[in-house]
C-alpha cells in the first residue's frame, strides 16, 4: 500500500469498503474506515465497536469522530471507486482532494498469503466431508431445503463458522437455474441433484460443486455430464501463473460449444475466492486479469437446459508457482455420483 | 413512485441496491436492476438469474444487457445516493441525465404493509419461543458461541429461515461491547449474559435484547439494570405516530444521564426493522424522522461499563395509530431474567 501511495503521490489512502476494510486491519464490524499514510495505518470506529475493534484489530484504533482532522492533514487521499454516492458526499464535507481509485485492496487480496491459504485449504476439507456424509444422507422424497439444512449442521459440528453462501440444492428442472434457491421441491429418480456449496473459516469462503444422479442416466444425460466434466479438466489443466483468466474461460467454453452446448453455458468459468465468495482474478470473457502464484480461483463449466435440468461441476484450484492445485479429494466422474 | 416520478419531473427511477430492488420486484439475487417509469416497472438481470428472477418477481423479466438501451428512452432518470462511484460510471457509458436521490425507495420501506407485519410478528413469535427454550437451556461452563449454536439451531426447527445477524451472546465483561462476537468465554456466575438476536422470516427480521443474570446480583448490577429497564419503558411510552425517533432516543438518554450513567450508553436507542436490520427511521441525535403508523422500530438502551459488564434491553414496537405496540410477551424485570 506505501509503495502504491508512493507511485500514485497520494497522501493518504482511505478504506470504508467492509472486506477491504477487514482485510487490512482485522476488524470485522460493519462501519468503519482505516486510512493508511506513509507513515502508519489507523482504524477509526464508532462507540459501539471500540472494544471489538481493539480486539481484533493491531492497528491503533481512533473514534469515527476524529477521522475528519486526519484527513485534513493527509493530503491527497485514495478512494475506493466501491464507496457510494452518498459516502463521497460525506467525505467532501471534509474538504481535500480525492482520487478515485480501482481495485487497489482488492488486487492485494487476489494474492493470498500462506494464512490465508491454510484457512481456505482447512476449509476445503471441511467441504469435502460435508459431500461425503450427503452422498450417504440424501434419500428420494426429502426436500431440496431438508439437505441444505444437514450441510448447515454438519458444517458447525465439523468447526466450520457458518456457509460461506445460501447453499444450491437443486433437484432436476431446478438445476437448469445456476443460481437456484433451495426449496420444498422433492429429491426424485432419475435426475440430477446438483449441489453447491461452501464453508466459513476464519472469515475464508470456499465454494464446490458436483452433481449427484440419483438412478440410472439416460444418454443425453451422461452425455452433458461428460461434456461438462472433460470441459473443467481442461480448463484446470490451463490454470498456471501468468495465463490470463480469460484464456482459462474460454477452454472451457470454446470446448462446451465445440460439443454444440455453447448457448446452454450462460456464465462465466470462474472467480476468485477469499473474503469474498467472488472476488478478483475476473474470467469474463472481457477480462484482463492474469493468474498469479497464491491466487485461489473456482473453475466452474456448467450445461443448463430450461425445463430438463443441468451439470455444473467446480473446484477451487490454488494457483501454485508453476501449476493449479485441486485441494478437494473427492472424485468428478458421473459412476461415483451415482446414488442407487 | 410514480406520484415521486411526477413530483421530481423524472421519467424513471433506476433501482440498483439489492434491498430496494428485492422490496420493489421481490427478486433476491445479488445482481440486476428495477428501471420504474410512469408507464411500466421492469427487472433486469443476467443470464444466470433469468429463471430465478421470473420465478421471484411478478415484474417482466428483461436481460441486462438490454437496460441501457431502456435507459437510454427514459429521459432523466432518479438514481440512489447508494450505489458505488463505479455503478456511477457505468451508468454514465449508456449517456442520459441522472438525478441523484436520498432515501426515495428506503422511506417506503420504512412504512410496512399488513403482510410486513405479518411476517415481523411472525418472527418474534419465534423469537420468543427461542428465548424461553434458551433461559432453561444456558448452563454454568457453557461457551457464549455453543448457546449461540443452539439458538440457530432451534430457530430453523421452528421455521425460520435462519437468523437476522451473528447472534451477541455475552458473558460479564464481554457484554460491556455493545457488539460483542459471541466466542470460547465460558459462562460464569455472578454476572450479567446479554443475548440480542432475531430470526429471519419471508426476508425479514427482527431484532431483540434481554440480559440475563446468573446467580445472585449485587446492587450495582441492580441499580444498572433497572435505570435500563425504566430507560426502555419511558422511551416505549413516547411512540407514536408523529413523534420525532429523536425525541424517543432523547427519553431514554436523558433518564438514563439523570441517573449518572449518560456516559455509558454510547449508541443510539433504537432503529427501522423490516428487509435490513437497520434501516429507517433513524434515531440518532440529529435525526429528523417521524414515526408513522405501521413502522417498525426497536427500542434499546444500554448501559455498558468497561471491564465490569452491559445491560440492554430491546424490544421491537410496531407503531400503530396512537402508539407503540410491542409485539414480545417476554417480561423485562431483572427477577425475571435470573438464573439459579
Amino acid at each position: 500500500m506505501r509503495q502504491y501511495l508512493q507511485s500514485e503521490k497520494l497522501g493518504a489512502f482511505l478504506v470504508l469498503t467492509k472486506i477491504n476494510r477487514q482485510y487490512i486491519s482485522g476488524f470485522t464490524g460493519s462501519a468503519g474506515a482505516v486510512l493508511v499514510s506513509k507513515k502508519r495505518a489507523e482504524l477509526f470506529v464508532d462507540d459501539r465497536y471500540l472494544i471489538r475493534a481493539r480486539r481484533e484489530s493491531s492497528l491503533p484504533v481512533k473514534n469515527l469522530k476524529s477521522l475528519g482532522s486526519a484527513l485534513k492533514q493527509s493530503g491527497k487521499i485514495g478512494i475506493e471507486d466501491r464507496i457510494s454516492l452518498r459516502e463521497l458526499k460525506w467525505l467532501k464535507k471534509f474538504g481535500g482532494r480525492h482520487q478515485v481509485t480501482r481495485d487497489v485492496v482488492e488486487n492485494m487480496r487476489a494474492v493470498k498469503t500462506a494464512q490465508e491459504l491454510a484457512a481456505i485449504s482447512q476449509g476445503q476439507l471441511v467441504v469435502d466431508k460435508i459431500f461425503q456424509h450427503i452422498k450417504k444422507f440424501v434419500k428420494l422424497g426429502m426436500t431440496e431445503a431438508a439437505v441444505s439444512l444437514e450441510m448447515t449442521q454438519i458444517a458447525k459440528k465439523l468447526g466450520a463458522d457458518g456457509m460461506a453462501f445460501d447453499s444450491i440444492v437443486a433437484f432436476g428442472a431446478n438445476a437448469a437455474a445456476p443460481h437456484h434457491l433451495s426449496g420444498s421441491t422433492k429429491i426424485g429418480k432419475n435426475n440430477f441433484l446438483l449441489l453447491d456449496f461452501g464453508v466459513l473459516v476464519d472469515g475464508y469462503h470456499s465454494d464446490f460443486t458436483r452433481t449427484l444422479f440419483l438412478g440410472k442416466p439416460n444418454k443425453k444425460q451422461e452425455r452433458v455430464y461428460q461434456i461438462v466434466q472433460e470441459a473443467q479438466q481442461f480448463a484446470i489443466s490451463k490454470v498456471r501463473p501468468g495465463a490470463k483468466a480469460s484464456g482459462v474461460d474460454a477452454v472451457a467454453r470454446d470446448y462446451i460449444a465445440s460439443q454444440g452446448f455453447g448457448q446452454y453455458f450462460t456464465h462465466n468459468s470462474g472467480h476468485g475466492v477469499g473474503l469474498e465468495i467472488h472476488e478478483l482474478p475476473n474470467f469474463s470473457t472481457e477480462s484482463e486479469d492474469v493468474l498469479q502464484a497464491n491466487m485461489v480461483v473456482t473453475v466452474e463449466p456448467g450445461i443448463y437446459i430450461e425445463k430438463w435440468g443441468g451439470v455444473r461441476i467446480e473446484d477451487m484450484v490454488i494457483v501454485d508457482n508453476r501449476s493449479g492445485k485441486v485441494p478437494s479429494k473427492i472424485p468428478r466422474d458421473l459412476k461415483t455420483m451415482i446414488i442407487n
